[in-house]
C-alpha cells in the first residue's frame, strides 16, 4: 500500500533532468520553457467514480464542470491562464448517452466561461467505474509561473474565499441531502454546500493576476485541505507555519449549519475550515511589502483575500488558539493506494 | 449505447472555433499554433483494465511501455515529435506497490529510450479496474502535421511494418499462452505474436520524417485495424479507396502459425491483417509522384514500407483480390460504450 505523495516522490526522483523543464513532477501543474516569452503549463486531473464522486448524488452536467474545473484550478494555482483541454473518459455501460450528453453539456459550459477549448481527448467503454481524466494546457509569462517552494520565513499566508462548505457539503450529500430536495428555506444554505462540493469555481482571474503582479513566493489550490496543501508548501520551501485560527475565513453556510442543523451540530467548524478538501480556493504566500499590493487585488477582483498567518523558520504547522500554539497534522485528503 | 465515433462526433460538433486551433477533436493528435514556427502537438490515450488489457496476461513493465507508446504513436502519426508526457493513474487495492513500481519501469524505459519527459500527472485509488491515461505534448514544424483529411484521387496507400500479429498474439493470450511460457523452438514465433500485442513500438522516427519530409497527404497510426484506419482517412478525406489484397504486408509470425498452430489453422490471415488493431503501424497516402521520396525513407530509417493500394474517386473500402472487387466494411475496433 503507497500513499499518493509516497508515489509521486518516487517518480519525481526518476524523472531526468530538462532543462527545458522548470518545474516537474509535484507541483500543481508542470512548467515547460516556451518561445516567444511565454512558458506552457500543463496538469492533469483524475476523477474516478466512488473515489472522487458518488454518481448517485451527482448531477451529470456538474460532474461534466468540475472534472474541468479541478484541472483549470492547478493552471491557476501556478499563476497562469488556461487555454486547451483534452478529456480521457471511460464509460460503463450502465451511463447512458444521455448522461454523457450532460456531462459534456456541463464540460463544454465550464470551457466556454473561461474560454478553453476542448482539442481532443480518448473515450472507451469501463467494466465498472466511470472515470474521467482532464489535462489542461496553459501559459504564463516566461519565469513567472507561482510554485510551490517559494515561501520564505516572515511571509504571510494568505487564503481566497472561505473554507469548510466543500467537506460540509459532502457530509449532507452521505446523510442523504439532495440538491434538488428544496422544501424550506433552510435549504438554500445547505444547498450552498453541496454546490460548493459540486460545483466548485476555479479561481481562473485571481490565479492570472497573481502571477502577473509577481505578488506570490508560492501558491498552490485548495484540493487536498487547507493543512494538507500548506504543508506542501512547506514541504516544498523548507520552512514551517503559524497558522491563526481566529483569522480562518469559515464559509457563512458552515457557520449557520453547524449551530442549527441537528446532524451537524457539535461539529468543530475551524477542524472543518482546514481540512475541508476539493475547496479550490487559492493559498499562498506573499512577501510582508506586498500586503498592500494583495489588498489591491482582492479590491480590484472583488474576491475575498484574508491573511491567515505566517510563514516561520523551522518545519511544521502550528496553530495559534486561545493564545496557545498546537501543533497540527496534515489531515486532509490522502489516497491511500 | 453509443459507439466511440458517434460521441466523437458529436463532441466535434460542439467544440467552438478558435483561431488557434489547426486541428482539433477528432485526428490523432491536436494542433495548436505556436510561436517560433512551430506547431504544438497534444493528445492522450487511455488504457482500461478489462478493455484494453487483462492483469493476468500483461506484465506490469510492459503495460508501462505500453501506456505510453500508444500515445507517442498518436503524436508520431501527426508527423511530429513527442517531447513530453503526463500520466493520470487510478489504482485499485489489488495492484502492489511492487507492480506500480514495474509499472512506472516501464513507462520510464519506453520515455528515457524515446527522449521524452514525463513532467507530472495525478494518481488516484480505484475502488475496481486499474485506468492509465497518459496525456502527450509534441511538437512540428508551423503548419506541417499531417491530418486524416489530406488524402486525394491517385494517391497511393502505404503501410508501415506488418500486419496481423498484434491480433494474433492476443488471441493466443486469450487461448492460455504466457510470456513465460518458453518451451520449445516453436515458442519464439508465439513470443513475437504476443509482444507485439503487449509491447508495441511507435514509429517515432518514421512519423517525424514523414512529416519533416511533407511527403504525405494523411496519415494515422493503426490502432483500430487497417480497415478501420483507413476508413477514418477515408469518411476524413471525402474519397474511396482500393486496397490490393495480394500487397498486404502480413507478418510472417501470422503466416507461421497459420499454417502449424491447431487452433489458428484456418485463419483467414488476410482478414486478420485488415482488422488486427493495435499495431501502431504508420498508415499513410502520399501522391504518385512520391514515390520514390518514399523509398528513400525507408531505406534511409531502415523501416519496410510497402504500397498497399490507391485512393479513388467516390468513397468506401473495396478489396481487390484474385482480380475481383469486394467492398469491405471497417470491422477493426469499436468501443460500444
Amino acid at each position: 500500500m503507497s500513499d499518493e505523495s509516497e508515489i509521486i516522490s518516487r517518480l519525481k526522483a526518476r524523472a531526468g533532468v530538462n532543462p527545458d523543464v522548470r518545474v516537474g513532477i509535484g507541483d500543481d501543474a508542470a512548467v515547460i520553457k516556451g518561445a516567444d516569452g511565454r512558458d506552457l503549463i500543463a496538469c492533469c486531473d483524475l476523477m474516478v467514480e466512488g473515489v472522487h464522486f458518488q454518481l448517485g448524488w451527482t448531477p451529470p452536467r456538474l460532474l461534466g464542470r468540475k472534472a474541468l474545473a479541478v484541472s483549470l484550478s492547478d493552471v491557476a494555482a501556478m499563476g497562469g491562464t488556461p487555454k486547451f483541454a483534452m478529456v480521457g473518459i471511460a464509460i460503463p455501460h450502465s451511463c447512458s448517452a444521455e448522461f454523457i450528453d450532460e456531462l459534456f453539456d456541463g464540460m463544454f459550459e465550464m470551457a466556454n466561461a473561461c474560454k478553453v477549448s476542448i482539442i481532443g481527448g480518448d473515450t472507451s467503454s469501463s467494466r465498472d467505474s466511470l472515470f474521467v481524466d482532464v489535462s489542461v494546457i496553459g501559459e504564463c509569462p516566461g519565469g513567472r509561473a507561482v510554485t510551490r517552494f517559494g515561501a520564505k520565513q516572515g511571509d504571510r499566508i494568505y487564503v481566497s474565499g472561505s473554507l469548510g462548505a466543500s467537506a460540509l457539503g459532502l457530509k449532507l450529500l452521505e446523510d442523504g441531502f439532495r440538491l434538488d430536495d428544496s422544501k424550506d428555506t433552510r435549504d438554500s444554505t445547505w444547498h450552498q454546500a453541496v454546490l460548493k462540493h459540486l460545483s466548485p469555481q476555479p479561481h481562473l482571474k485571481l490565479g492570472r493576476a497573481i502571477g502577473e503582479a509577481g505578488v506570490a513566493t508560492a501558491m498552490i489550490d485548495i484540493s487536498d485541505g487547507l493543512s494538507t496543501d500548506l504543508w506542501h508548501i512547506l514541504e516544498a520551501s523548507g520552512c514551517g507555519a503559524v497558522i491563526k485560527g481566529a483569522a480562518l475565513p469559515i464559509a457563512d453556510c458552515v457557520l449557520s449549519i453547524s449551530s442549527n442543523a441537528p446532524n451537524a451540530s457539535g461539529t468543530d467548524t475551524l477542524k472543518l475550515a482546514l481540512d475541508s478538501g476539493e475547496e479550490y480556493e487559492l493559498l499562498f504566500t506573499a512577501s510582508a511589502d506586498s500586503h498592500e499590493a494583495v489588498a489591491m487585488l482582492s479590491h480590484s477582483l472583488g474576491v475575498t483575500i484574508t491573511e491567515i498567518g505566517e510563514i516561520v523558520d523551522g518545519q511544521g504547522l502550528q496553530l495559534k488558539r486561545n493564545n496557545s500554539l498546537e501543533s497540527i497534522q496534515p489531515s486532509g485528503y490522502q489516497h491511500v493506494i
